[in-house]
């Protein structure tokens, strides 16, 4: 089948906005075996858009178009549609019904910016938003499917899921693509690249092989575009574990910390961080895992010399001696939090992630980890010189992996350290 | 001047990677004055990419295409190219010495996978890539200048700034697009738009107004497309700001914490925080802002009640009376954080993120705040019943504003409390 995707909005064009919805309705299309097939970008500009709303329409069997309905000036969806199936926009009377149910709900009154959204072109058929004010729109064009949803994330999930899912399964076949996503850390792709090449001398024509730099992870993909094939997806996926051993992470959906937790489950281990440089982006990325409370104790943010010594017990004779970025107060960071936790497992980081700080002997980009059990703590440190996003993206990646290699009980040091920060 | 991007990646159309680059792109050209004007994306497919590349070169004046650069057997960007140009894909001994010294300084053996990376169509010239392996591709074709560039967003930042954006600016005159974006937090879309309508009757015909939900945050954009209405900019947005009041954090690029941390250092103040529910999130925005410790004391992550009771003095008494997320704790885990770390300001923040661990009387997405100097700690409830994620986003984005509104002594409760997280 051949879906077409129109993504619609100047902020797209003008850098403001990422856009993460196309993301997920591929994802949605993946889960019944469909792909996208291309996918257009344009600006608020209503002559851009009736051509390439003709053009697409004249090709795909399913057009979505995401972004345009809301409810200000620069919303133009619904009114480009009317144009290009010669009809006019009218108050829709189940658009407006939700409207005047949605205003309701939250005690405001309708004002004339949400009643715009009532308009759709004649001949359309309202998509029901259940969370949002903007409806979405359905109409056939030049025997295309054309479905127009809201730019808003959670309310375009919603609907994906509710409504635009089931319809096009109740139209149109499943092109059978199936895929599997393998999550890796610690292993660049052109080394990956080069590993695989090593150890298969032939690679099988029916299964895809692909890469993502999806940085801090990698992800390996395969694909199979047909059910007959379906054996061989799980035969190289278990020759892909094998060459891939304790950097992978596990099957996608998961990432470094959903990782870490379930090592952490699995050993009935609790963790608790100490965070200098990193500021806070250990605990909150374990924390933003659903039952994260089951292992996570909680963390200290110990960002000023006082608050190490206050926070964590940290000595103020080591800190002066060796100074905050040390062997010496990386290792007393993870002790104190253990001693003040009661936690099983602790990763400590101290470093400069710049731009200011750091000094000829310890340039910015140095960082000394500390990660264990009480009685085992080991150190290792790091020069990470990579700009104080990609720094703290880097070291809080590897501390997350080293709760996860810790907790899974694996003894040899990670290759990131081995190399020392070269990934 | 048309100036068309396309983004090539079976990873962009199956949902696994959100495309940062392209709002990166458009913020090099914006600074010239210039706007892309179409976007195409398409997978690993060398049929659909040259049929594109020969439509888009027909009609455009430039096409910027990403990705497809890697060492990696679905990277095809080069081999297209040389199809399009009819020609041949050579060794390009400028690009195979950069991969050379490349692989030298890491300490590398050169292999093959990289060194398919200098293959270039005869007729091309590399674009040099002062980071990473990959280098980009020059080339003119019906008129229209076609560069090429890796996916991975450090080199194509480097290289735009260094060497594409150079190359336009020689060769292109600006289009004088002049914008500037507001960043406004505590204020919906349509609110906004109704206050707008009704405070202005007529709005100025060179301004164009826009508007994009970038949560938490909305951006309110003023564009003039011509050098002589730059003085109507000026005086629009000092209109605007009017309106916007205490919810205006300031103009792009900033953000909450950046906002925060301006705050903060005007009344040179120094902030502490204590989370349970957001588990991190609130300092891990702070200090991702580069300079963030001439404000930021430190976090104390407190999960458990354990922590809570070790880390911030919170009594035991007050948690079995009142439980984990009352007025009581929200108080003393501020208060406690105050006198553990002689900051001036602290929030605190204790909920129920979910999905599990709500009860009838406190449900999912209860939260409360306390924030304020220690001779004045305010508190308030809220219920934010967005689900994990959003809840997360939601609650440290209302902390930050209040950090950032009590540094600047303003007194009165942001819209956000008083209509209890209806935002």
């Amino acid at each position: 089948m051949n879906i077409q995707l129109l993504l619609t909005g100047n902020e797209l064009m003008a850098g403001d906005t990422i856009d993460s919805n196309s993301a997920m309705i591929a994802d949605f299309l993946g889960e019944k075996g469909w792909r996208i097939n291309r996918k257009v970008t344009l600006g608020d500009d209503p002559e851009l858009l009736r051509a390439e709303i003709e053009d697409i329409a004249s090709r795909a069997d399913v057009l979505l178009i995401n972004g345009g309905l809301g409810p200000t000036v620069d919303d133009l969806t619904a009114q480009v549609l009317a144009g290009v199936n010669n009809s006019e926009l009218v108050v829709n009377q189940a658009a407006l019904a939700h409207l005047e149910r949605w205003c309701e709900e939250r005690g405001i009154a309708l004002n004339d910016a949400n009643r715009k959204q009532a308009l759709l072109p004649a001949a359309a058929e309202m998509i029901a938003n259940p969370s949002g004010s903007a409806v979405g729109i359905r109409l056939e064009h030049r025997g295309c499917l054309i479905m127009a949803t809201p730019g808003v994330p959670s309310e375009l999930r919603a609907m994906m899921r509710d409504e635009v899912l089931p319809l096009l399964v109740e139209r149109f076949a499943s092109d059978h693509i199936q895929t599997r996503r393998l999550v890796v850390f610690g292993l660049g792709e052109s080394s990956l690249q080069h590993r695989l090449s090593q150890t298969f001398r032939e690679w099988p024509e029916n299964v895809e092989l692909g890469f993502r730099a999806s940085m801090p992870v990698l992800e390996v993909k395969l694909t199979v575009r047909n059910e007959a094939h379906n054996g061989e997806l799980d035969e190289w996926e278990a020759r892909l574990r094998e060459v891939l051993g304790h950097h992978l992470l596990g099957l996608a959906p998961t990432s470094l910390a959903k990782a870490a937790i379930d090592a952490l489950n699995l050993e009935q281990l609790r963790v608790v961080t100490a965070e200098s440089c990193t500021g806070g982006q250990i605990a909150a990325q374990i924390t933003a895992v659903p039952g994260a409370s089951s292992v996570f104790e909680g963390g200290f943010v110990t960002y000023s010399n006082a608050m190490k010594r206050e926070m964590l017990g940290v000595d103020a004779e080591t800190l002066t001696r060796y100074g905050a970025v040390s062997e010496q107060v990386a290792t007393e960071m993870a002790a104190g939090a253990l001693r003040r936790s009661g936690a099983d497992i602790a990763v400590a980081v101290t470093g400069i992630a710049g731009p200011e700080g750091g000094t000829e002997e310890k340039p910015v980009g140095t960082v000394w980890l500390a990660w264990g059990r009480a009685d085992d703590i080991r150190t290792h440190s790091l020069h990470v010189p990579f700009g104080r996003e990609m720094f703290q993206t880097w070291v809080s990646a590897m501390c997350l992996d080293l709760v996860r290699r810790t907790a899974l009980g694996i003894g040899e040091l990670p290759r990131f350290l081995e190399r020392r920060g070269r990934l």
